[in-house]
């Protein structure tokens, strides 16, 4: 059987803090375009799609709700739901929530191409520090800015115009975390949706890995937890220099062997499509990952009875 | 800081039903004494390295004894630790192992370079099936064989000869289970060591992956799991053409950022060899990859919970 989606990664090119929501916006709309002239039906937006990654600066409480969506969809980011909408093109996207209790998280979304929301996630995995690092040019605040995602990391199926596909959602460090990826794997999921913003240095001059090897990371942690789950995965970035810090670019659409089967060439806006099978699943998640046949949670417990490492005598 | 640690890959080439205990033995001293001459002071062997991958036959119990150790050493492999002593050179190797209460297992033990036994594993996650599947002229019995491993996954202090370094054991299959890994990163591992025979294609025939493809997965998962827990691994292969059914190579040791920085090139015996620094853990156990900082075990109690999937409605 074959049960092909056309999917698209929307990768972006740097946000400079200077830049308009409508200059963003209109950004994103031409890339979901571009997705859709293409054919595809699900376009995957970085994280913090809106809005340059406020993170890196210590800012004010008047400052930072200006990065945050009160409501969303709302005013500000509506003509993108609009324009997919008459597309017929469903997305994925990363935005910063104010909730309606006014918490704040790192929060992503997938719109059907309908324009109803299938599902929302909160960042599980916020990397960063509370306080600011004294004398640093950047930061990386995301512990202070954010809640802790409260949703776990729930699994959704889609209707048949995505092939009744079951998607999950990561929001950037998440990737590195194979917990992320087997809690959508024990839902059965066949498309993992991650957008990220990821430095492709230390902004702040030290010495430490490279954009190449920070590169070569986030494919590594997609391609590999993709096959240890036997499902697609796409990863896409927002790239490029956004006032004087470096994001790494890479955007990848990875099948359930691990295999790249496209990727971005650039740090600018650019789309990347492929068809993907879902049912190229089926021969893992029936065999050498039949998790229920070969997994042994007795022995997983240290997994969930602590966070951090007991060292051996 | 710099904490050294010369380490050898002993991959093995085939090993036929027909050959005998000793010449499998013999070329196991061959591949410790290269090892040894190169300056390792750790050598790594396969999974069930004295014998031919006998999970693949349906046997008699009588044949089935053959194949598995009573007593570990004992007088069959003394020459290979007499050896290693001698040599002041410890080992990974793994074994069939039959217990004091008659239980069998798929076995690693790690022998200190003073001859003393620093630890021992059974193997947790056994492919394949308990009946044989009929009409193949070859099996994969380990479910049927091996009792499933009783011991988590242990992780050991090793002594100054080895830098104090924190060692843990898997078997195979075992590493394509990113949770093998997470359960020896909780306990701060800076070096896996890893013994297998995986098949090189369906040795009945079946269209599924080629040689190539699989090769790359094993090492895909041995390069990212290394980088998700900050560690260094070694993953050696018995590989090449036993009695008809091919086993792939690809031996490789993998550093804390999930490079390949020494590879086996044949499906032979051969020897490879990196020298470790164990202190290269550090950056990623003390940043990125500081689970007591960042994992949120709150969040993955389905890990636990239950071994198989669960789809969402």
């Amino acid at each position: 059987m074959t049960r092909l989606l056309r999917l698209a990664g929307a990768q972006m090119g740097p946000t400079q803090k200077a830049d308009t929501r409508r200059q963003t916006l209109d950004r994103m709309i031409a890339l979901l375009e571009a997705a859709a002239a293409d054919g595809a039906t699900l376009v995957v937006f970085p994280e913090l799609a809106f809005t340059t990654f406020f993170p890196r600066w210590l800012l004010t409480e008047e400052e930072l709700d200006g990065y945050f969506e009160d409501g969303m969809p709302n005013a500000q980011v509506q003509p993108l739901f609009d324009r997919a909408r008459e597309l017929g093109v469903g997305f994925y996207v990363g935005y910063a929530e104010k909730s309606p209790e006014g918490k704040r998280f790192n929060c992503s979304m997938i719109v059907a191409p309908d324009g109803s929301v299938l599902g929302r996630y909160r960042k599980v995995h916020l990397p960063g520090s509370v306080e600011p690092k004294p004398g640093q040019r950047f930061q990386q605040l995301e512990k202070r800015y954010f809640e802790y995602g409260d949703l776990g990391f729930p699994a959704f199926r889609a209707g048949p115009e995505w092939q009744g596909a079951i998607l999950g959602m990561m929001i950037c460090n998440d990737r590195r975390w194979p917990e992320s990826w087997r809690m959508l794997g024990l839902q059965g999921v066949e498309l993992v949706c991650v957008g990220y913003n990821s430095a492709a240095y230390d902004p702040n001059g030290g010495n430490t890995e490279d954009e190449g090897l920070r590169t070569f990371h986030s494919k590594l942690v997609a391609q590999a937890n993709a096959y240890m789950n036997a499902t697609w995965a796409v990863a896409v970035a927002k790239a490029g220099d956004e006032d004087g810090s470096g994001l790494i670019g890479g955007s990848c659409i990875v099948d359930p062997n691990g295999l790249i089967v496209a990727e971005a060439t650039t740090r600018d806006d650019e789309v990347i499509i492929a068809d993907c099978d879902l049912d190229l699943c089926r021969q893992g998640k029936g065999k050498m990952f039949d998790l229920g046949a070969h997994r042994r949670p007795e022995h997983y417990r240290a997994m969930t009875e602590r966070a951090g490492v007991v060292e051996p005598d």
